[in-house]
């Protein structure tokens, strides 16, 4: 008998790499190319920093209220983690306590699994259709609660509005996550439903459209009850998560609209642009509504892509998985960056004799 | 059926509170009285705000390398989390998977059957002696693992070494977790005994004797087997919990002994006095070697004191628990905030009649 006996041994989630090296093209995990709002530098700039030695406010209540406000909710219908990851595991362990599997699709976020495998959750893996797409029926069955994201990721597509509203009604036996990470650009979000399902949770994030990935804020957005439940289980966790600078760089970001829709607008212009010369040089994108694109070429293989781009230190995101080894995960960058990468694949297509 | 059949139900922590009035002596979270050191503004004021587009360093490995060099020891024995709850909480999950009942006091840190009771670990309370020692025995009983503050909280005083070192030899089939959150106020830390022991875990805080409450940082050092077992856990929750800006700053204090030492030697000798004083004003004190005094007005009863305090907008701690209803935990401020914390007392209890 040792100790090693009684540890929770898991296999943990891999992220993105995140190279250390200056002159990098990093398009690996869909951080935003543009800078936070400016107000955030303020925030940071002029801090008081006497005021760390106190306890932040362990209800985060002022950006609660900001995200509130922003969303036309009331406070007590938000939830603030260290990032949607925080946020989901959290759910995850608040929600997910039935005998019955959880759902969610085969080609997802890969987390899913490995909070499920963390909290010792059964769960169930549903086959996306040819197209990448959900199977509405997969969602109808019984279950102990359902996980998606819309925009799904990596594949970058959405799901109708009213696919999801069937899965959610049908399913108010379970709590049902959307999460929604990259829904500001250009998908639709499922927060409008909250007040006509208790049972729907949905998370959004400030590492994508709001390009504070370094911060680590997500959060969850539901009925009443389902925030209260959230919160006691945080607060049976860790009572403070987010820090005092946090909280106000975080409000600061939301209350500039104006700089978040632009930077969003941009992201998309370019998402556009690439979809476009992507296709002239042979590549199937699906119709990616995020900020990134999930391509994969007629002839080239992916992971020779994959290893080229990064040999020439342009990351994109590669998982050598079933049905989607063949597929590159590319986060928009900024116009000049995407040029790098179009104008190398451009050449090296070329030299493969795949553009004659 | 609903989905509130498989929410997980539990009654959270409840820290102390956080007045938003200014004007308020707030001798009631054992916050320091001075300002982190003054590098942690420095970090602040000329933060690179565009870098926080990018997700942190997951490995947070600037501060844990610090952290190592500070208590001499390896990177691969120092684990880094969002404030010492977070640590704890974790290496709970993590280490307690037994079946058998965790051990800890009946009078301690009461976040430990919180957490218990959140991660599903039977455990067994095991009663202070009289004047709030441990029972070396019993913690030489069967066990599924053992926690214990040294110094201890809310009474503070200190467990001495060679009884935490039998304990830990005699529990090799279960994780010793020792709790020194307050160790740097004047306690022995356990950190030597890490090349001895693999089973010990050793937590300590940025939220006390470094001034960073706010900032939430906390780690844990142990063997190197220990802190990967800890690290899969943390990847497989949250690949990001610390943020860009709170490892940079967490670095800047690091690095800064002399400061850290002349706050502690503030905290320390103003501690010091304010026994002696109350002593005079009729307290009985424990030996505390924390920043913080557990007193007890050998007429007056506690409840009372506490309230008549908060009503002149001096909060002190309270807990209308069995053994320490009739105790106060007064945080160690400024010698100006504690100059009028005793200055009440004595004209409060001259009032009573107390000092005749």
């Amino acid at each position: 008998m040792s100790w090693e006996n009684n540890v929770r041994r898991v296999v943990p989630y891999v992220a993105g790499e995140q190279p250390k090296k200056a002159n990098v093209i990093k398009l690996n995990t869909n951080e935003c190319p543009y800078p936070p709002a400016p107000e955030v530098a303020a925030i940071l700039h002029q801090f008081d920093y006497d005021s760390l030695r106190k306890y932040p406010d362990q209800n985060v209540s002022d950006l609660v209220a900001a995200l509130a406000e922003y969303h036309g909710l009331s406070k007590q219908q938000v939830f603030v983690g260290v990032g949607s990851d925080d946020v989901l595991s959290m759910a995850f362990m608040t929600f997910f306590n039935s005998d019955k599997p959880i759902l969610f699709p085969d080609i997802t976020y890969s987390f899913y699994d490995v909070w499920a495998e963390l909290h010792r959750i059964p769960y169930q893996c549903q086959p996306l259709d040819d197209n990448f797409c959900i199977v509405k029926k997969d969602y109808l069955i019984e279950n102990g609660g359902i996980v998606l994201a819309n925009p799904n990721a990596p594949t970058g597509n959405v799901t109708n509005m009213s696919v999801l509203e069937e899965i959610i009604q049908a399913n108010q036996e379970s709590v049902v996550i959307m999460d929604e990470a990259y829904v500001d650009f250009g998908g639709e979000s499922c927060v409008p439903l909250i007040e006509k399902y208790e049972n729907l949770l949905v998370v959004q994030t400030f590492s994508k459209s709001r390009s504070m990935a370094g911060m680590r804020i997500g959060y969850a957005m539901g009925s009443e009850k389902l925030i209260k439940y959230l919160n006691d289980v945080k607060f049976s966790f860790n009572s403070y998560t987010i820090n005092t600078v946090t909280i106000a760089a975080g409000v600061a970001s939301v209350k500039n609209k104006a700089y978040f829709q632009e930077i969003v607008g941009k992201v998309i212009a370019t998402r556009e642009r690439v979809k476009v010369e992507l296709a002239r040089l042979g590549f199937a994108c699906t119709d990616s509504k995020t900020n990134f694109i999930f391509a994969s070429h007629k002839t080239v293989p992916a992971k020779e892509l994959f290893e080229a781009l990064r040999a020439q230190e342009i990351y994109v995101r590669y998982w050598n998985k079933p049905r989607i080894h063949n597929y590159l995960r590319i986060s928009i960058g900024t116009e000049k960056e995407m040029d790098s990468l179009l104008c190398f694949l451009e050449n090296y297509l070329g030299e493969c004799g795949e553009l004659q």
